[in-house]
This record gives structure tokens, sequence and C-alpha cells, in this order.
């Protein structure tokens, strides 16, 4: 309710649902005065709720698999057209690991999946930014913003490749932050988000414990999807143009938590039974 | 300019002149909509142009060594007087090296200097947040911010104690971000700023040259002290609640940076000779 | 000379001629008293120089293709026959980039070469480990080792897809580190080596140049293939057990380096003229 | 047991009993055939056991506080006197903080207390190297180690100012590395261990429920005084000459775990009460 993107283009890519954290980034954005197109899987529009959003927001849906470059192609021309010119801000929160969803555990993990892994999580990432960039599709001090989670850094049992993917991914925005920003003034970033319950977060075994964990862990609780949102329009905004190659931690404080004593306390009543 | 900090109130400790950091985060926050109050030590005052702030922002000037937890004190009570309330934001942008003053090498430092660089620019730090904490000075959901520098994580010739102390810096930053963040959601943060040709940082031998590297390494080139306050300005609004204990780099890209070709190209130039 | 791998048995993969990494390991490995087998591909033994190295370290040759699982099943199934039992230790240091080896730049890759590039420089080391676990082919306190580069935290111009595979590898040993840890006692490491002049880097245009920085950003300056070899025979020693998933700047203290007093005068001299 | 210090000469600060991490480290020293003397204050001498240690190791007793310059060139010359020439090994295993004996916590510290803290903590850090430094004590390619804890990078409730004096100790060890690697090729490094039962430790309150969660996020498990003792060997060899500026993880792989199945499984315990 800043007018912070007023006047700004923009493409969304992984809206499912209103649980969805890139559903939460287009409604405030759409609040705070951008235009903008949304994009997700044949699959995933079905599957879902997009239209709701995309009538909210008065936003056109462009229907793409974020691994094929034909598809991406569409998205940002047909975006161009629509949004009458270059865009400000890519969001892209998409990942998949079929390795976790077939229970396949990451030492008998199978190699097919695992390419998709990367090629839906990661490289996806870089066909989405070369793409904008052969194109020349983006405004000078645009801003591109990916989803990441600190599986990246450090390892949590059952995640899986999506850590390998994840590491990728914020490598990528350096890789490519540095080219892009050279060449373009187009800035780069990965935001490492609390764990959050989206749609497919809720169908991971165990994760109510995890939560509890980094909910107490964190001494301003885990963020919300709502509270990612609102992070998202500040680097989409012209009040962080010189903020690039960074993976920025929003989480309460959970990354850098040795040990508090909330959770400590709660650790500690297991062992005393 | 878009009234992100409209009703909030803040103190912005450590602007000298309109080449200082502190000053330009002033200015921003006044267009935003901030009342605040400002601090310098008394020689400070005298030596800089902190009056034409104050008139500018329409802030009272309130005289502080920060090294002295009774003139913080005063600095604090004073503030919420002058304001009305409690705080939404603070400032730090203090630090200086005797050493770096008297050129005492940091193989042949002087201790008695190096405690006062410490206490100047780190434990201030601390001085400020524990008042603040203690007077419960602060709105829920406040922010506190501190400068730093690269320095704390990688040695810089020449920059000396000054790199211990910012290392430091960062560490009171998440030590007291977990305990103001688990007693009143108040979040603490550090932001390390591209080298900056303040009035302070103009002595420093050399320094042309490093700003030249910094700009040729930096896909976006170095962070200007207004870039900074309008970052900083992120960092007071409520867009960015759940970001605590973090210390973000502001800087084009440097941070993430190995080599890049302008810099190589420049480095080499040297060698061809 | 301090036998320091007495007794130990291991699988070094990737040497191929006297300017290798994986050479110089393998001559240290062997005068420390350990026996091992060599792996390479069919094509890099036919070029290179690895039958002289067999013979010097009276160790047997096995042909793989690092990206076949059922070819690194047969090197490490003959690799216990040989040796006769479990091993102890393996050194990874393979990787190669066709996106570089064809000057596809970064932002105008090729998705089927960066694939391969993953598959060749990261997904291989899972799939040695995967295989030795799954085979339960290393003994308790066992040591595995690949070789990273800074390009994985830093971006430099031209590494290309190289840095993401390597930022991967990284994560690959924290990932499976965890697993094989918890359940195999076995440690998995990355070592992030100094630019070396091997056989393969040779080739990189300016490699040169880059060199000279990195010696004179260095306070020991580059590490050599030689040290590189001695610090990874204390990884495979029994002296390291409790290091795991950790990735090791091997560098001479570049790492940690943001400016030295030497380079910055080599680019000032660019500078001057 | 491998001679690996066979010749080397060193200095070891801060055993105080059979329990602390700097008489195994002298065990082992002496083990791989190493002289040195040893150091520590006056009044730790008294309490504990420091003799039996002398005795073992055949190496003499330097009192000294490791905060007065004087006393620092009393032992290093003495050393050299002792031991027949310059060393090639410090160890620097102190620390201390008065705010957290006086269990006064970090929101109500005293800043006397805590400049004391830092003192002992980490300026005596510099001030070993300093004056090993301008006394020229030290033999090319020497090494000294400095024992940190991963609080320098995440915060654990009630480890108090402890945390700011890690963070300085392991910036010292950049800042000087830099300059004695650069001038006389020494390393400087600090080791991050995991918590270990020392005298000193075992104070500590709910340190018991902190170990066992450690012990349970380390795949390896807890790094003990032993195991950190032969690691330091490594350090203080030949074989770890390009190792400088770093701060290494001993840790059983604690510092890159974001959570292991059997912490949670531990922790869900107490959920589900």
């Amino acid at each position: 309710m800043y007018n912070l993107l007023k006047g700004k283009k923009g493409i969304i890519f992984g809206a499912l649902d209103d649980k969805s954290m890139a559903w939460k980034v287009a409604e405030h954005a759409h609040a705070e005065g951008a235009k903008f197109t949304l994009s997700n899987t044949q699959v995933a529009i079905r599957y879902g709720t997009l239209d709701e959003l995309a009538e909210k927001c008065n936003a056109e849906i462009i229907p793409a698999d974020a691994t094929s470059i034909e598809d991406i192609e569409n998205v940002i021309k047909k975006s161009m057209e629509i949004l009458g010119g270059k865009v400000d801000f890519i969001l892209h929160s998409i990942g998949m690991s079929i390795n976790v969803r077939k229970k396949r555990t990451y030492d008998d993990i199978d190699y097919g999946f695992m390419m998709k892994t990367l090629d839906i999580s990661a490289i996806s990432f870089h066909k989405v930014i070369k793409t904008a960039y052969q194109l020349d599709a983006m405004n000078e001090w645009g801003s591109i913003v990916g989803l990441s989670y600190i599986a990246a850094q450090r390892t949590l049992f059952r995640y899986n490749d999506m850590a390998d993917a994840k590491a990728m991914l914020e490598s990528i925005a350096r890789s490519f932050g540095y080219i892009y920003g050279r060449d373009k003034k187009v800035r780069i970033n990965t935001i490492s988000q609390s764990p959050t319950l989206t749609t497919a977060g809720k169908g991971v075994k165990g994760i109510g414990d995890l939560l509890d964990f980094t909910e107490r862990m964190s001494p301003l609780g885990n963020a919300t999807a709502d509270e990612l949102a609102q992070y998202c329009i500040t680097l989409f905004s012209d009040l962080t143009r010189k903020v690039t190659m960074q993976n920025l931690f929003h989480d309460g404080g959970f990354s850098n938590m040795g040990m508090s004593e909330r959770a400590m306390h709660q650790y500690s009543k297991g062992i005393d039974d």
C-alpha cells in the first residue's frame, strides 16, 4: 500500500493456490501497483485455483513448462505484449523432486529423477534468466528473485536432492547475477525462506515437528508466506538497486541461531522422560 | 516518497556532514515520513554541519559520547520525550580507530587504542541496544541497523583493528538480536556497505585505487551513500519484519565476486608493462 | 614419509599425467604406505601417462566412465578384490565442462552440455559415494574427498557452468556426508584448492594473469598440486576423523583476503599508466 | 606415533588438567616427537595439575598472564632458550568470561567484565602472535592455532559475551594471518570444536542437554578433546602448509547440519507428551 511498484511490470512463476508463496507475492505486488502476468504448468493450473488470482490481480495466465525454452520464450514475449514493454521483475517459485515424491531416499536416488529435480528446480531458473537476457526483456535496474531454503547450506534429513538443487539455484543467481548486472544492471537474488506450509509442503512427513523446532529456535518465529511476499516487494522496488548475487535469509533469525532457550527446553522435555 | 516510514520514530547516530551515510539515511527517513532525533559527539557536532541536517529534517540534536551509558540513556530518554513515545528504529553509524589515525600498524598495535576502537566501533552498539532494551524504549517490530564492512570477513591491508571491531559488531547484532527478538520482537541487522567516500574515508591512503578495484569487480558498481540510505529505509519499514541477526551485503555484488572481466583487464595492464 | 596411511586401501579417480592433482595424491599416498587402485576414462588413459604412475605406485588401473553406475561398480568391486577388502579412502578429482570447451558463454549455454557438466563434475561424486555405500565397500572411519574451487562461492568470469557444478559437488558432500557418517562413520569433505596449472587448467585463456593475482593476494602464495596432495593425506589419515561435511580451503589464505598490499600495488600500476 | 612433529618446537598455552584440550594437544604433540613449553596463569597452575603433564612430556612450565605483554615476552624468550631456537607451533587455548561466571546476562552485561572477556579470550591471541612476530620467534612455515566455537557464527543462549570474543578471535586469525604469512610464511588458523566437557565446561548449566543435542545432530557424534588434539597435530605438521586464515570446524559435521533424524526424533518426544 505504498505504491512501491507503481508503473512496474513483472512475471510471476509458480502460484498454485492461496497457500503458495508466489500467490502472496502476486497479491502484494498488485496492491503495490504492479502489473504482471502469471505462469505455471498446465497441470498446476488445472489442479489449483490460479484463475481466481488472475481475476483478483487483473493478470493474464500464460501456461508454461519451465523446463522448456520454447514455453519460457512464449511467456516472456507474450508478457511484453500484454504489459506493453519490458518487464521490471520476475519471481521464480518453482521446485519439485520426484525422488522425494516417490520416496527414493538420497542414498538410493534415481538419477533420472535427480536430473528432473535439477531441471525443474534449478536449471529452469537459468532458462528463465537466459531467455529474458537474450530477448533483452528487462528494463535496467530490473530485479529477479528465486526462492531457496537453508538446506542449500545445511543438511536436513529427507530434504533429499532438493538440497543440491537449492545449492545450484543459489549458484545460478551468483553466476548470472554477475553477467546480467554487468551488461544490463539487472539484479538477481534468492530468498532463503523459513519452512512454510504450502500445499506442496503439507505433504512432507514430519513437517509439523520441524516447524515447531524452527519456530522455537527463531527469535521472531517462522516467517509466513505473507511476510515473504512483503520482503519480496522490497527486492523488486527501486530501494534495493545495489543488492545482487545474494542469498537473503528471511527466517526470523533461524539461520544464525545455534540454540535458543525455548527450543532447548522443548528438547530437554524429551530427554527427561 | 512512499510514506514507508509514516508515523515511525527513530534515532540516528553518527551523521557528520552531507557525505555521511547517516546523513543520507536521515534525509531519506525524513522524506519517507519518519520523525527522529540526531546524535553525535560534541566534537563532531562542532566540526561538522549537523545543524543544517537538523533544520532540514526538523530534528533535534542530542549530543552524546556513544561509549558513555549515561549519555546514551540521555539520548534515548530525551528522544522519547521529544518524539512522544517509544521509537521504531535506530541507526548506529559509528566507528573509529586511533591505531589507524596514528598509523600504528596491526603488527605493532597499541592495545589501549585497540580497546578504544572496540569501545567506539563495536561495544557502543551493544550499549545503545542494551539501553534501549532496559528502558523498554522500542515498539514491537522495531528495527536496529549497524553499518559494517566486508573486512569483517576478509582481510584488507591497512584496515587494521577496524576489521576485528566490525567482526565483533556483527556478532553483537546476532547475540542481542536473539534476545531482543525473543523478548520484544525487535530486529537487529548490520549492512555491509561498499567502501564509501565519506569525510572519514577520504583520509585513507590508497582509497581511490581500492574503489577503482571494487567498482570494476562489482557488476552493479559500488553502492553509494544515497543507495545505502534507500536500502536502510526498507530495513526500517514494516516490509522486512522477519529479517534479523543478518549481515546484509549492499555492495553491487562485490562480496560474491571472485574475479570480473573488467577488474582482471585492469590488473593485467599492470602486468603487461 | 610418516606412514600415515600404512595399511590403508583406497581408490583414486582422475589422474591423467604428472601435472594432475590426483597424480600427486597417488604419489604421496604411496609414500605414506597406502595401497590403492587408479581409475580414469579410457580416453584419458590413452591420452595421458597413467601407466607410468601405476608402475611407480604398484597400482592397478581400472578404466571407468564416472557417469556410469556399472563402471563405478566395477571399479569398486575390482578394487576390493585387488586390495583384499574394504577401502579406507576415495579421491574424486573429476570435472569437465563442454560449454567451456566449446566456448559457449554462460549466457548462451547449451543445456545438454550443462547436464553433461553436472553429470561428470558433480553427480559422478554422488554415484561413486552411493555405489560404495550400497556395496558397503568402505571401512568405518573411511574418508572420501572431492576437489572443489572457490567458484562455488564467488563468481569468476569464464568459469561458466563449472561454478554451478562445484556448488553442487560441495552440497553432495554435505548431503551424503550426513548419511554415510550416521550409518558407517565415513566422512566426506571437499578441498577448495588454489587455481592450479594442470594440463586441463593450462588451456584456460587468461589463467596466467589470474594466477598472478591469486599469488599476490594469498599471504602464503598459491597452493601447489604437491601441497594439495599433502593436505589430502591428512584428510585420509586417522587424525581427522571428526572432520566431515566441510569444504576446506587450501589456498594460501586467498579465500579470506579482501585485498593485499602486493595485489593492490600491481593493480595500481595498471591505473597509473 | 607418526613422528609428525619430530624436531619441532612449540609453546602450548592453556592446559589446566587432564580434561583440558590443551593437555591432550600436549600429550599428542609429545607422542609425535615435539619439544615444547607449557604456560598458564599462576592461579591455574596451583588449581590444576600441570606439573604432572610437564613431567610426562618433559616440558618446562612458564607461568604467564596472557593479557600481559611482559609475561608473554618472558614465555617466548624463555621458550627459545629452553628449546634452543625459534619455535614451530603455538597453541592458544585461553578463554574466560566473568559475565558468565557472575551470571550477568548478555542484556545486563558489565562492560568492565566484557573488556576483560575480550582481553583474556581474544586480544591475548593478538598479544601472543604480535610478540612472537616482533621477537621473530617462529621458524618459516610455523603454525599458530587458536580454539574457537560455533557461537562465533550462531547464537547459543547463555554463551554470552564469549560469542563476541570468539568472533573477534577468528577475525584476529585472519587479520594477523595475512601479515605473518606474507612476512614470515607463518600460518594462523582457529579450530571450531564441538562443545567439550572440560573442567571449565562442566560448570555451564544445561551443558548436558546441549551435548545430547549436538551428539544426535552430528553424523559422527561430538568430537572429543583427544580427537581435537589429533586434528591439531595435522595443523602443526608440514602437511598443511598452505592452510591459513581459516576457521576449521572439528565437530562431527554439526556445523553443516540443519536437522538430523535422531535429533528430530528426540525433540518430537518432548512434543508428543
